[in-house]
């Protein structure tokens, strides 16, 4: 199920310089019985990367319609929405057009089918080679340009690794392949400062505010591997798996521990809120 | 007039990983009366880049074969042929699909009517705000993921300022939005090192050849905007223009020296041998 501007079709023209430049951005939300979860946060961000990326951001209201018009279709209880916004076509070679007419595309996927015991006893990480480079401005966007995420996620292959964590070139720890990474030291909270790479999570962020209204100290610093394998818990989120907490990354073992079960909690009562009150 | 994966249409499936994430690779290479200048150093790039990003190459003589079935319908003197090769479709999320078939997309374009003082009297040119970021595992590729070049050529309009300069976040010049950068101080070329940022030019890699070639000092380093506002002469390169002698980079000017014309006739020679002999 897929609407592109409006309408029901699965392709784009090539022209579009989502194709041509990966001139755009994307948000992926989790939809359960229906409902699209935090999707006026997505939206914001979109809002927001759109400010950054000077494209005038398709209508709102209209995605929003848009998005709930196509779950409404939904039979599946959980699924996968994708938007993806681009600086639509025209313009010369990388110069934009003078009057820019947004691409949306909006797209409905199955849910992973991810085992229950990721949420519960954890995953098995590795470290990628693949580094992620530093760029100030385009750090934090949910933008289209992904080569340094495809590459690193085609590091491993099979089931033994769920998630692969990515250092930027100077070697400090930013984030996962498709989640930001957060562990637990001496009961504070600690994440990635993405200023200069990475990804803006949309829980990432729920988790921080969660966690500072709960007074669990939260700290966003620059980490190497060391100190990230020293820690006493380590768990990875996104929109569409939550919180799962690491058991293990290369050689080195974690327990599940209390602090990280109490943030799931948390974040699993903030989401059926938004549940039950966003829409 | 476009051909993807053999077939006359201008749309591609929003499934290709291309459109989802960048992930894939372009050429653009300039058509002189039907015939495609270095179309095989074009198609020796394009593989190179495949191999780094672990896309199976389509076939070299079927791209060949489809980019002359293309230009054969040309009436147009002059155009430019726009090869794009994706990862194709298929996958979840980043991890790419098992097996990958990739996508090949080729379209033809009108040349750019670039007036013929930019080649002889020179451009004008501006330093840009926006970073190249630093990412060893991709640079030099001319990948898809595009968005710093998009960015910087979003920072001027009109036709006063013909290309901008970019450095990278620690401040090295590196190339032109669209070009690759050179400059003659003493009687020696320099260009940038493209080892963390940049696109490895075609046309950049025969000057380099022909200069050496003609006894001509090339030095590949890093240098800084005062470096560059220091030089004697200063050029950019690309496919499409050829050589575009700097004039002006804002308050500063240049002279169209003897060496970048020098370099100027080299290369037109050295295309118009290949024009004779190469296909």
């Amino acid at each position: 199920m897929i609407l592109i501007n409006g309408e029901s079709k699965g392709h784009i023209d090539i022209t579009d310089r989502g194709f041509q430049y990966g001139d755009g951005l994307f948000e992926t939300l989790e939809v359960i019985d229906g409902h699209i979860v935090f999707l006026q946060r997505h939206l914001e961000r979109l809002h927001s990367g759109c400010l950054r990326l000077h494209i005038p951001f398709p209508d709102v209201q209209l995605i929003g319609f848009e998005a709930r018009q196509l779950c409404r279709s939904l039979s599946a209880k959980r699924a996968v929405l994708k938007i993806i916004v681009t600086r639509g076509s025209g313009g010369r070679g990388y110069r934009q057009p003078d009057v820019i007419q947004a691409t949306r595309a909006l797209s409905l996927h199955p849910y992973p089918d991810y085992p229950a015991s990721y949420s519960k006893q954890g995953i098995v990480a590795r470290f990628c080679t693949t580094r992620l480079g530093l760029n100030p401005a385009l750090a934090g966007i949910k933008h289209l340009n992904r080569l340094e995420q495809v590459m690193a996620r085609s590091e491993w292959t099979g089931a033994a690794i769920q998630e692969g964590l990515m250092l930027d070139i100077n070697d400090y720890v930013i984030e996962g392949t498709m989640t930001n990474l957060f562990y637990i030291k001496n009961n504070s909270l600690y994440t990635a400062i993405l200023s200069q790479a990475g990804v803006d999570g949309i829980i990432r962020n729920i988790i921080i505010a969660l966690s500072v209204e709960q007074g669990l100290p939260v700290v966003e610093h620059v980490f190497t591997r060391d100190q990230l394998l020293s820690a006493d818990e380590v768990f990875v989120c996104n929109s569409i798996i939550g919180i799962w907490p690491i058991k293990q990354i290369e050689a080195t073992h974690f327990s599940v521990g209390p602090i990280t079960q109490a943030i799931q909690i948390q974040l699993n009562e903030f989401t059926s809120r938004d549940i039950d009150n966003e829409q």
